[in-house]
């Protein structure tokens, strides 16, 4: 497909540069900016470049922030005895969604995956154990995916925080809410009858 | 979903305004671009105003175009007789995949819609006649979508085009390529019985 016009072409390059996004799809996104106003498609342009020029990370939990030390770790109302671990910032902002958080957060900014070539020295971890050592963190709460990879590394740093005075413990795994039994996996309802929990901690909420 | 950084929420706005893409597929996009060197960004998002800054509709076939006729309007060497109507560029990129037509294109930049409130008075008609009228062109092909307003538009265009000494064609339907008997729709497989053509012009191509 060749549009005859270098610069839709290259418009078209740079947009199927986004993940999952195909040559097809961004031509149909490029015509969609082109049948906006000028103005607006500086407005959007300008959102990017500023985000990549000012965004950096947060000094104490490595999260994405627009300051040097992020609107999460700033704020006084929060838990400092619980902290919790997890793989970035999404995963911040789907636990924020719940509502049922109200520690810090340590961001890793990614897992442990030897195929992907990744290595704990490339993750938050160093930086993780220095904070939770002599402060008033009690509890280290492991949010890491329930992949192998989310496993491994949460194994990693159970056997890093273990040396410290501090409790460890891991998210909940077991059948979703509103799942049925038929259709969950062997493996997670296999663990969600060994992990099972007194009847009266499961009517909290 | 709340990332708490003022710089990704606004990014993710803007976003997620692309046809398709909802806040969750915005902030992977938005969240990939960081991934990148500033230079990056910085080119991606020039290539978007670069593009709504300098494109222009071609002088001759309404097409966008970097200059003020394109380069298919402007190459001597396509067939003057020949002129293809189409709805937008996408048609265009289309039809120029195939390698079989090796006429002109006039871009309608739209389809008569009452729905949508498409008048043909929005669409380039006006000057699809003017251009037809008293030029080499011998056949108008109407290639439209096989919608019910590609149909009406095409009806139209007829309507239009017959007073002037042109023959009007339409791309033919029917069963696609490769299609099955059996997994065709009906009304398609119906036309494709009544429009059925002689063996021999199939052999072409």
């Amino acid at each position: 497909m060749n549009s005859s016009s270098r610069l839709i072409e290259e418009a078209v390059d740079q947009v199927s540069s986004l993940p999952g996004v195909g040559r097809k799809t961004a031509l149909r996104f490029v015509l969609d900016l082109l049948r906006r106003k000028p103005e607006e498609v500086m407005r959007f342009a300008e959102s990017l470049i500023t985000l990549r020029d000012n965004i950096r990370y947060c000094k104490t939990c490595h999260n994405l922030s627009d300051e040097e030390e992020c609107s999460i770790c700033k704020t006084p109302r929060r838990d400092n005895g619980l902290l919790c671990v997890v793989q970035d910032i999404r995963d911040v902002m789907a636990i924020e969604g719940t509502g049922q958080f109200s520690g810090r957060y340590h961001v890793l900014g990614g897992i442990i995956s030897p195929m992907d070539g990744i290595s704990p020295s490339q993750l938050n971890i160093d930086s993780l154990v220095e904070r939770v050592a002599g402060s008033e963190v009690k509890e280290v709460i492991l949010a890491l995916s329930a992949t192998m990879e989310g496993e491994t590394t949460s194994f990693y740093l159970f056997k890093k925080l273990s040396p410290l005075n501090v409790a460890v413990s891991t998210i909940a795994r077991g059948v979703a809410v509103g799942g049925e039994l038929e259709y969950t996996d062997e493996v997670t309802l296999g663990r969600s009858i060994l992990l099972r929990t007194p009847y009266e901690s499961s009517l909290k909420r």
